[in-house]
């Protein structure tokens, strides 16, 4: 029972938090998390100041987190993704260094060989037993996956398991295991799992949606990658939900038996496993509480680190072997370069993810996006932020149109062939500026970088200026 | 399809395997072992020189080593047990620099942290997929657990599974994943996995096994620790069978549930587990093939890392969560030092395996043994290896009495109120040397040290000297 702390404030004190140290967090509890705020109201009790912050993503629940980079407890901020209510006041200049913005593949990465170092990790654990051994799949806020928090706990100086169900030792289904954690607390709740759907994970009946994914199924299908042993991935966005439903379709029609679906999970991947569609699922986070029912109750239905997921570093991944990946874009420009991070007004609101891993290494990487929102233009000249370089771009797929990236001369030619509308990206761009005028007048950017996106090499890729 | 190599040799040379380096292999195949001699006898062919062999445990079925260490293809050797074959080579002195031995705890301990350094790991795989997710639950040679694998691939620079029974990708219940996998070779056999059984895992019938296992029960029992949430690892040898089965008496009679059964695992543990004496198997090695069927097939029995199971620098482990272990010995001296490296002979005939680990971690230490073997005392003055230290060990069960560890009186009060014969253990070497003389007179050692043996600190506990 020696790792068992009274409560969270006692694990820190023995873990040796101190000010200027760097704490790190994973995002499986989503938007329904309570650990990061938990943390922070506790260093900021201690009296700790100078914290770097390294979560694989942040979401609107940790909007406290603005009030502690006021307060000076927090001064660095490392994550793959955060949505807009940070993302706001990081636009607006709220921390005085840039945040480190990685990919969900890039993390791991770095923390494993050393470029990234974590003093203390604290892992939200649905359930744990005494000596640390945890899981995400059990307990009132079970979330499925731990994937993202795997290299935390292998590497960090120090880690905190943080549960809400803590059981006898040993837990025999155990994902992260004891070797690797120091300290064990029980708290009354680690989040609430309803938050674990963000919203984003509802197949749409909007005709504009649905005709995108009409033409990226028959897209994909051209592509001739849609035969047996055929792996994929989408994006929880509605969009990319609608062509895995229409990809369904075509598997169960043809009798084709995929390999394995990737990613983030939801519903609709469990239903295409259970039908039969796909051998397995390689589970990095569940998006929804179908998808943790399955990793809980199926064995086709792996649970992958971030690192097995997509570590640029790692001897393979599961992104290396993939087909077929479909992902959205807040914009994306005639060279292909796609934005996940910043609005069209230059706002963050969201991040990479695992966009710019399954970009580069899947066969196939479809964009699905409308050519507009909101009298936005999402296709551009040149985008505010690259997320994914062109180049891990092979198609964008609007509702007017296909158009292909011309390094893929020979996937042209078989979308022409398949009777598809392909579109020259800058025709799209034309049609944009005819609908939304030439340019967003409301971007008013100053010359200060508050964010560095790095790129899969762990270089600067590229930053994000400060709003006016 | 790109890890895959046409053969053994094709994926040592893409491997970068060079003369000087250091390869490693585990042993969970036991005396039914192929591929550390088909790696070796490829390396000959290749003209590879002075390669260092890093292997968990090397077994008689390893025989050919010997001559690759005498036509120089082999001029290191690291292992953490070495049975008699190859043993007596080494004490006569075949090998020019001292084989390092270490235990199974302390070996993954040196290789995660840098110490122990490998070139290129070979991995016996019973199942692998093509991008080198591997498993030993399954397929014809399936021996269960790759417990000891575990740090070789996280850590070696180049990791080759070698498999007779290659999937498609991919493997959903993979042990070692395709993140650490570097090339992936199929060959017709990697064992025979009768093999996995050694000889060391039948129930005794010979009366002096059953006393001593039956007073090792009533010590157990006696010392308190024989309670709900109990957790217990035996040895394979007779004698320490027949102590679980005297043990699993108790708690069945008495409707004890323990916690875990820890080790090595053979079929009895399985059959305590099934029988509801334990709520878990924690296996790091499976020593028989009830063992493989039910780490398969329990969820139960779980398969744990030689990180896990006993490393000294992982922040706890099985070990350390143990209450009683049953361990044997070849000697043991009169300051309880054990000797489980080398016989009365001084030939080398074994090694810690997990001896020195498990002793040191567990609340209570058993060592069962004979008063002597084969007209050799096994009570000493001086054990001729310090495998495990004296103040690791609490008990000495022998046929004529028990012996407490002087540091322990409250255990010698607790066996003398249950009426056990305790004994000091310098009367049980008296007792030894009227029965079998004063000393061994065949012992004729040089002073060249042909083993140095690390403690758990990674530093050299004692050494091993040639025999003449």
């Amino acid at each position: 029972m020696r790792k068992l702390c009274e409560n969270l404030r006692t694990a820190m004190e023995k873990a040796g938090l101190q000010s200027g140290m760097t704490i790190s967090f994973h995002h499986h509890l989503r938007n329904g998390d309570y650990v990061l705020n938990m943390v922070l109201e506790a260093a900021a009790e201690m009296g700790l100041r100078d914290l770097t912050v390294n979560a694989s993503s942040v979401f609107d629940c940790h909007a406290p987190l603005v009030d502690h980079i006021k307060n000076g407890v927090v001064t660095g901020l490392e994550a793959n993704y955060i949505s807009a209510a940070v993302g706001k006041a990081i636009s607006e200049g709220v921390l005085a260094k840039p945040v480190i913005f990685r990919s969900h593949g890039t993390r791991p990465s770095d923390i494993m060989t050393g470029r990234s170092h974590i003093d203390v990790a604290f892992v939200a654990a649905p359930t744990s037993d005494t000596m640390g051994n945890c899981s995400g799949k059990y307990g009132p806020s079970a979330c499925g996956s731990l994937g993202y928090a795997f290299a935390d706990a292998q590497c960090a100086d120090k880690v905190v398991i943080v549960t809400d169900n803590l059981v006898d030792y040993p837990l025999t289904d155990a994902s992260i295991t004891e070797n690797y954690v120091d300290f064990v607390v029980k708290v009354d709740a680690i989040g609430d799992p309803r938050g674990i759907v963000s919203g984003t994970t509802r197949m749409p009946k909007d005709p504009i949606a649905l005709k995108i994914a009409d033409y990226a199924a028959q897209a994909i299908d051209a592509s001739g990658l849609l035969k047996e042993g055929f792996s994929f991935q989408t994006g929880a966005g509605g969009a990319s939900l609608a062509v895995a439903d229409y990809v369904k379709r075509i598997m169960l029609e043809r009798k084709i038996q995929g390999s394995f679906a990737l990613g983030g999970i939801t519903g609709y991947m469990v239903d295409m496993l259970e039908a039969g569609c796909f051998k397995a699922i390689q589970d990095v986070q569940c998006f929804d509480l179908r998808a943790v029912q399955s990793i809980r109750e199926n064995s086709k239905h792996m649970e992958i680190t971030a690192a097995q997921y997509a570590s640029p570093t790692a001897k393979s991944t599961a992104a290396s072997n993939l087909d077929v990946v479909v992902l959205g874009a807040t914009q994306i420009d005639t060279d292909f370069n796609v934005n996940v991070h910043t609005d069209s007004n230059g706002y963050i609101i969201g991040g990479s993810g695992g966009h710019t891993d399954v970009a580069e290494e899947a066969k196939l990487t479809v964009i699905v996006a409308p050519l507009s929102r909101a009298r936005m233009s999402i296709v551009v000249d040149k985008v505010l932020t690259v997320s994914t370089l062109g180049k891990s771009v092979d198609l964008l797929v609007t509702q007017y149109g296909i158009a292909v990236n011309p390094g893929r001369p020979e996937l042209a030619e078989a979308l022409k062939a398949a009777h598809l509308p392909v579109k020259d990206i800058r025709d799209l761009r034309k049609m944009a500026v005819e609908i939304n005028g030439p340019a967003n007048p409301s971007i008013h950017l100053t010359d200060r970088v508050v964010g560095n996106v790095l790129g899969r090499n762990s270089q600067i890729q590229d930053v994000i200026y400060a709003v006016k």
